[in-house]
């Protein structure tokens, strides 16, 4: 297999060229990449010193490196595209087109986004508190405020989906378990009844839950694929019975789900 | 306040379009930007939708959107570009210059990156269970494989940064409490000796902390400024004097303090 060095560069976190990066590379099979990252570039000495070690790959491994850069400040880009490199610079290309576009010039500043006194990172935080203090039914002090309800059997994926799109899209969401209690009643927890316009279902197959609860409590009834066939039959004919939308996790990623559950909630 | 929408169009979730969308648009202050999403985009009969969408947007608003888009089918991008708007096509830009630079041809297929098969995935949702079991010194059980451990005071910021870090990075945090316990005895948790290596803190102004407990448990002595004041004098003098690099995060993001612990951990 080849290898090739990709190296980030950002005056940022550099999060965003990764994140792209990540999004680009996948296209491309066959390749070992190995990251490099080099966050917080944000004066020329600091991108001399990344020049250099750009040249140290190129050197090395006898093959120049790809660069993958966010940078606000245009001075330190330049300096940047200097290096022997394929230089992919992510704002440069698209932040003429929207100043032309918008009428005004950016502010190519560095860390316009950060800083605790921004709104949307208190909020995210708050959503993701939220999330923290209303996970696996252990409080329903909130669920009045809550974005999403999600309900499923132990182990069916709601903790990761509830963190996510508190992280991801500040969104205040709630999880509550099914549980062979409810079953037996044959009705949800009484407290979800109010909320049924946010209440949505997550689901699995029975052999991928017997595989993931089995790694927590080997051999249990809990685990067993019996019980776990039971349980999420259980579970998905009361969703059906209550009319509660509800997605497979089975083979989707929490990047996938939370985003349908965006789509289902009309957001 | 000016506004103007943003429509996000992906065949994929859309997440890294609405990123680095994020990460453009904080450089054009006093606009107000709409975001409208069209995930999952994946056929040329959703693209019309989607182009329709975009028609009534410019009517409804007598002002043509900004389109930005991550489009791996080529021929729906093409479909997507005919939209009277201006289209950002973050694939189609860096595709192109990755083929001939890595010297091979795209896969340009839908959710490459997607199922659970993948080994990323699995390794990320691994380190999000480690952080929850291993979050606020609940569990000791398995520190030694922690690629991390955060030390801070009640509500310092630990648990969204161990969060964040698992998500993002897939790495294994867990995080401790210092309480006024471990002052009286001036010395840390003594479970923590034995990782001193992989041991960072947290710290907070005392006002911002008071101003956070405050909201938890009002006029409590736990919130009081004096109290916030003692417990954050004692923490860092017990960093200082055990030698552990540490971090203020009142002004910081949980973004820019995830990569610094990363650079910290020389990763």
């Amino acid at each position: 297999m080849s290898a090739r060095t990709i190296v980030f560069v950002s005056d940022g976190t550099g999060i965003t060229a990764e994140t792209l990066g990540n999004g680009l590379l996948s296209q491309f099979d066959g390749i070992e990449f190995r990251h490099v990252r080099f966050p917080f570039t944000d004066s020329l000495a600091k991108a001399d010193d990344c020049l250099q070690h750009i040249a140290d790959i190129a050197r090395q491994e006898g093959q120049r490196p790809v660069v993958i850069m966010t940078m606000m400040d245009e001075q330190i880009a330049r300096r940047i595209r200097t290096a022997d490199a394929l230089s992919l610079d992510l704002f440069d290309a698209f932040i003429m087109p929207l100043e032309q576009e918008l009428g005004q010039k950016s502010t190519h500043s560095v860390g316009r986004t950060h800083g605790q006194e921004n709104r949307e990172y208190t909020k995210r935080i708050a959503a993701m508190n939220f999330a923290l203090a209303h996970d696996d039914g252990v409080s329903d002090t909130d669920l009045k405020n809550a974005d999403i309800i999600l309900v499923g059997v132990s182990r069916s994926g709601k903790t990761p989906t509830c963190l996510y799109l508190s992280l991801q899209f500040s969104l205040k969401v709630a999880n509550y378990p099914l549980i062979p209690e409810d079953f037996e009643r044959d009705d949800l927890p009484s407290k979800l009844h109010p909320y049924r316009n946010k209440l949505f279902g997550l689901t699995i197959s029975p052999e991928q839950l017997h595989r993931i609860r089995n790694e927590r409590r080997q051999n249990s009834k809990y685990a067993s694929l019996e019980n776990c066939r039971y349980e999420v039959a259980a579970a998905e004919r009361m969703m059906r019975k209550n009319d509660i939308q509800w997605f497979d996790t089975t083979s989707r990623s929490i990047e996938e789900l939370a985003v349908q559950l965006m789509q289902a909630l009309g957001r």
